[in-house]
């Protein structure tokens, strides 16, 4: 039977990383997880709760497709006492996961042959999920002297979107809200449609994250249960939208998703009050972060990325290699550590990088930051 | 901010009846729901037992794309229960839904600019979920006489794919399997990928319900939890594709899905072996068809499609009026009875259409026979 030609996406190099190391821990060697992208840690025990209780008294049928409007007012409760801003619960739409989020979003704002631009290093499901939809990401190469972020001058003047991510994946850096305000001014100057993903935010270590929304409610502004909340596979997230966008969006939710799914809804409405269990895991990913940012470079990996938030540390290692694959492979085959070569998330220069992820438990990372030195320093 | 063209989607019909009826309720009315098209009863309580048991001791974060692999085996197991069918487990997808496996496949099968046929009267959301990826649906105009499905001479010539249902929404007609194997061999004969959407199935009442795979495996099947098993809400079914399709598929799903939702996945591996509470539930409708069968036409109903399946009834209105959306209104005001204007499945011919459902309990069909009959009596 017949391909489409947007069936022909790139593979997700990770996965490669990731059956290399299950394959290792069936042959019986122990491997430390610096290559996934997800807390070790369950949903917070309150979430789990309300959702068991739950699961004795409700149907949990379809809900209606912009989510449960109790969930839709918590998110936006959640922007007045993270941010400071106001939000109307009528501009929050409930998705199936960050992933839900970016279908609806880029189906709301791009037609077929539309060009978006968005920064490599990124994350990968961008690219893909536009080219999924006959839409064309543009790459900006953003610099390592600018944190791995985009800046105004490198917007290309043929497009139609910009994505920014703060903090990104795989790079950790945050936008402050100069720089922020300075790329949404650009975008709404040449009426470009405005995407802030926003996932990590809460998982920041000094300075706290900008959401696009203090600067401007012409954004579309992605979050997830998935991280701060430790919800991976609940898939549940959300978007806020601009007010005359929310019709548009629920019409494309009722068709492409009907509704997200309910008991996720419960659990996720359950966890917006787990704020002790959600701050005890942060502690953790910031001792994490003080140890791999003490341990990397003593290891020999020097020239990284600050991190400001998420649970990533990328790093360029173009002075032991010109096939990051191949370099993780021999880390995970001689050191047993797992890690990520840079290629998926920029297809151009990450041949050069790795990306570190610290979201496991501390011990874990202190061990594999030994295994990672101990591996350096025998090469 | 912008829009694209494609967020400019139909709105559903179906929605403003319900707004319509709950603003009922809330006014104190007694309503009963033969517009929705869901059970009103929860997921078999082995499904909720084995989640409430796994919400203990699972961390439940992502699962590989394409679903647990035990989910797999056990719905490839299915197909040997049903059907007497050997299915490799390795082709069976999970996805968030049917809704999730209309995106996961359109997008593997179809480019910007396709063109796919498809029966009208039929589910809205393939039309949708096609423009939403720039694809063109083509509507087969199905006649009553062909029970509203379609019929080898009547696919277009300049189409790529083909979409057919059985039973059908909102029909419920089935396809045997020699009018199944001649639309699949027209198919196979001018390289159209065929989609055979079998969410209905379990959901039959007099002959069996066939499957595409009892034909040939170059199809896309697609399944669910939601009605057989009464998940609705669960968003968790199922695609069974050609086994060269696989791996596109995987990465599609890998992009913008990362995994159906896990707990989801936990209560349908349960589901599958709750057999005898799925049965009871089909019992109930199989009561309830027959009491449609028998009251609709007496309320003066009388041209309604042959009802193999699913728990919808599809009736030709056009004695009574030419505007079903009008007459909707004036079913729920005069009757108190919610019904769905046939306008969401046929927009060419559903101005004198309409769709009843009996997914709900005998005590609420019966009331609402009653009311149909005293209304229909009175006007």
């Amino acid at each position: 039977m017949r391909f489409s030609s947007r069936g022909q996406v790139d593979p997700f190099i990770v996965m490669d990383v990731m059956e290399a190391a299950r394959a290792a821990e069936a042959a019986g060697r122990h491997i430390i997880h610096m290559e996934v992208g997800q807390p070790s840690t369950p949903a917070p025990a309150g979430a789990r709760k309300a959702l068991a209780a739950m699961l004795e008294k409700d149907a949990l049928g379809y809900t209606v497709a912009l989510g449960l409007p109790e969930l839709r007012a918590g998110i936006a409760a959640l922007y007045r006492r993270w941010y400071g801003v106001d939000l109307d619960p009528g501009r929050v739409v409930v998705t199936a996961g960050s992933s839900g989020a970016f279908l609806l979003a880029f189906s709301a704002l791009f037609d077929a042959g539309d060009r978006v631009a968005l920064g490599a290093p990124g994350y990968p499901s961008y690219r893909q999920i536009l080219r999924a939809i006959s839409v064309t990401p543009v790459d900006i190469l953003t610099k390592p002297e600018n944190r791995y972020q985009p800046v105004p001058a490198e917007i290309p003047r043929d497009v139609q979107g910009l994505i920014v991510a703060s903090p990104g994946n795989p790079s950790g850096t945050m936008l402050g809200k100069p720089e922020l305000a300075a790329l949404m001014a650009v975008a709404a100057e040449r009426d470009l449609a405005f995407v802030s993903d926003e996932i990590y935010h809460g998982l920041q270590y000094e300075a706290p994250a900008v959401t696009a929304l203090e600067v401007s409610d012409q954004a579309y502004v992605i979050n997830s249960f998935s991280k701060y909340f430790s919800m991976t596979g609940w898939r549940v997230g959300w978007m806020v939208v601009p007010e005359d966008h929310v019709r548009t969006v629920e019409r494309l939710a009722q068709n492409m998703f009907i509704c997200p799914p309910h008991a996720s809804q419960i659990a996720a409405l359950a966890a917006l009050d787990c704020v002790e269990e959600a701050e005890a895991m942060r502690a953790v990913y910031a001792e994490n972060r003080r140890l791999m940012l003490e341990g990397l470079p003593k290891a020999g990996f020097t020239k990284i990325a600050p991190p400001d938030g998420a649970f990533y540390i990328y790093a360029d290692v173009s002075e032991f290699t010109q096939d990051s694959r191949a370099f993780a492979a021999e880390i995970l085959e001689r050191a047993g550590v797992a890690v990520t070569p840079g290629l998926d998330f920029d297809p151009v220069r990450g041949h050069t990088t790795l990306r570190f992820s610290y979201a496991r438990q501390t011990a874990d990372i202190e061990e594999g930051i030994a295994r990672l030195a101990a591996f350096m320093a025998a090469r």
